[in-house]
């Protein structure tokens, strides 16, 4: 972060509203103005300073207030808060204020936005208030939202949109054109035009700007493509995205299983999806859930306790390992001194590997072709390093503890541990990914479990052989 | 991933080509005649197989052989071969391939490829090959090269795309639509058509679907906006990915210090920048720096020597902690062995505050509005966990060792660490990003060693106080 802001101090002005600062932070004298005027009930300065904002950047001003402000700013704003943003804002904060709506006014809010993001509020509430909501909707929104929220949880149909531009294949671009200048209910944005037949089987499509190089009596046939991209509407996000990715798409079509079209996919929304599933393998790594940064102390807390939990019974684990040589460590204290660096060198190497294996996972840049080509280079990476920090640690210690001896077994533990760290770094998720567990999760809490068990016991085990105790 | 490729089993087929198996790798059987083509050097079959691959298709191909294996595939495929696939490879791959090259193919290359393109293959060259490469260039190309990469690394300008649709305000819709109907130099793919004055300054832009609405005599200036959201070349890349995700753009026009329009940065761009991005921190966090899966074992351990260096010295920190109790230990010899869950609890804790105080602050979710509310918050969280695990550990480590008092000293020393956990969880991060090192970089290192020395401190040290010791 910190050196995009010192790229981009003066021109960031330009691109972002005076509403942030420069380093992109909501700005205090802006969102001191706003809360002031909801103190005071001022509705002409909420409408004129608030009315007019992107959405996102009402989700900011919403993530920035407390619960009681952003209700009164909801009810001062009245029908000019737009209720987009709360696609925009933490799930808690989401649930909050629906919550705090009368169903009939959810009904009112949902059917003005589009589908997508109206699926994206309502299938966070329960089963009977959405059903209520819904019963309360015109047909068709009914319909088309029953319909979204039919498709499983994180699927391209929950996120697709079912507003799009549609042809019959023997149209010419002519009509096409003038069809696209007559219809009024368009979708606000679009890039390409779909094409199906009668029966609402998808064809092809044709990207906008192919439509204005094309003379006005060429024939859609004839300059559609084929969409060798359609997504099935049961299809995974992440597995979406990928596609998207891959292939840099702007929109996709969403099809059924009779390959009928469905909806549409966007770039836009697809890029969220990116953000956050990338966001969920870090939170994975570090051992959070789907916290968020609204939630409460008690929830949080909750979240987090079971990878505790399982990090104690390792780490248990390994303290009954030091137990067997007790013996040993009260005649050679230093060896109690000395152990946690073996054990924590490793750990520290393991994650390195870990890491690289984990996203060459999520990214697909790591299958069975190159496996065994990186498996065998992080070893040769663990015992390279193992010999470097063996011979560093292996002097520091001799000389501290003015004994020899404990240099020389201290450094072999280190190498043993180093190459232990790589094979668990690469084996463990590779196996987790393997047997369909997310190696996100898991690999973290296995991993250092390796680490800490065989540091422990090859320091001291060869300290209790090679002074012959025990 | 696991999820994901259990609910598209068999759409996947239809949305990726054969090449693909269903989890998206790609397919053995497809792989094995390619190679099998490249070794008996079958031209024809390699041109019909690999010629009409998708450029990312290419990419992934060219990484899954040897090196050998990639220079005889390009040599087979001359001029069929699309070396925009070099833009989808690892660095160290595109380098191998780029630097087997004479600098007049390179320089034939890079006239072929869209700008953007061919500066991202142009920028990881050493200098004289550069200029060399430039100096082969029409007139044009060189001007425009050259300026992308006056722009600083990772910036707006480097990524920007120098073709582009720019007609002036006074033109009609049916002016536009015919230009770019005659037009032939008009770039493969555009979303947004940019009006500028005679100087080139950026006036504002119109979304196909707009011209597409309009009738044939509306004046673009009529339907224009102005284009709230220009991209300063020098704009950090991550920085801009930011603002395209904000305000869901597909394309922005990036301009001079004069205001003057120079290129367009596209979506599909940023997508790989925000993919970059997240990634970035995923490794940062874990210890590991831009390495890339090709890389080989040297440049490997070496890469992940300087992380463990500083993690070595502050493992040797801790254990001169754990040697001021070297008597007390040598006593109860119970410490040692409980001393590391101590010290690894408090670890795991931290961790987890750790991890998502760097996202909240990559994202800008976490600024001084709420940081004092985080702050409470994860002290809150810290002291409940602190206290449902000392109570857990205080009784196991009890019973095992059969001494309450052991449990009672534990009990007290893992509060103490969880609050420390706590507290260096989040300060060190946000401390780390006022003074603008990022804090994915260096908080992992900082805040183990906090809660090391802490929980080694608090728990041989009570223990010491409470033995009446030392």
């Amino acid at each position: 972060m910190a050196d995009s802001q010192q790229v981009d101090d003066s021109p960031d002005r330009q691109v972002r509203p005076e509403i942030y600062d420069e380093d992109g932070a909501l700005s205090s004298v802006w969102l001191d103005g706003v809360v002031a005027a909801i103190e005071r009930d001022d509705t002409d300065y909420l409408r004129e300073h608030v009315g007019e904002l992107h959405e996102s950047e009402l989700g900011d001003l919403l993530e920035h207030l407390d619960p009681e402000e952003r209700q009164a700013l909801i009810r001062l704003m009245g029908t000019s808060f737009d209720f987009t943003a709360l696609t925009e804002v933490d799930e808690a904060i989401r649930l909050e204020i629906v919550e705090a709506m009368p169903n009939e006014q959810i009904a009112e809010v949902v059917r003005e936005l589009d589908s997508d993001d109206a699926v994206y509020i309502l299938e966070d509430l329960d089963e009977e208030d959405r059903k209520e909501i819904l019963d309360q909707l015109p047909f068709r929104e009914r319909i088309r939202f029953r319909r979204a929220l039919e498709y499983p949880e994180e699927s391209a149909g929950r996120r697709m949109q079912t507003e799009f531009v549609a042809v019959p294949p023997f149209w010419t671009v002519g009509q096409t054109i003038d069809y696209m200048r007559d219809e009024e209910g368009l979708p606000d944005r679009f890039s390409q035009v779909f094409v199906i037949d009668p029966s609402f089987k998808l064809l092809g499509a044709v990207d906008l700007d192919q439509i204005l190089r094309t003379k006005r009596l060429g024939k859609i046939e004839d300059i559609m493509h084929e969409t060798r991209h359609a997504i099935p509407a049961t299809m995974d996000q992440e597995e979406a995205a990928q596609i998207f990715e891959q292939y840099d798409l702007l929109s996709a079509a969403v099809v059924d299983e009779n390959e009928r079209l469905v909806g549409i996919l966007t770039i836009d929304d697809v890029v969220d999806v990116i953000q956050e599933e990338a966001e969920e393998d870090i939170r994975r790594l570090g051992g959070v859930g789907d916290e968020e940064l609204s939630d409460t102390v008690l929830t949080t807390s909750r979240s987090r306790v079971p990878w505790l939990l399982v990090n104690l019974l390792t780490a248990f684990l390994a303290a009954s390992v030091i137990q067997i040589f007790d013996a040993t460590i009260q005649q050679i204290v230093a060896l109690a001194v000395l152990m946690p660096i073996v054990a924590g060198m490793g750990g520290n190497a393991a994650s390195q590997t870990m890491t690289v294996t984990v996203r060459a996972l999520a990214t697909r840049d790591l299958d069975i072709y190159n496996a065994a080509r990186i498996i065998r280079r992080e070893l040769g990476v663990g015992f390279i390093n193992g010999v470097v920090f063996a011979m560093l640690i292996g002097v520091v210690a001799g000389w501290w503890f003015s004994n020899a001896q404990i240099g020389g077994i201290i450094a072999a533990a280190m190498i043993i541990n180093m190459l232990a760290a790589a094979l668990a770094g690469i084996l463990i998720p590779l196996l987790l990914d393997k047997i369909g567990v997310d190696p996100a999760v898991a690999s973290t809490v296995f991993v250092t479990t390796v680490t800490d068990v065989t540091g422990f016991f090859a320091f001291l085990g060869l300290a209790t052989w090679w002074f012959g105790m025990g």
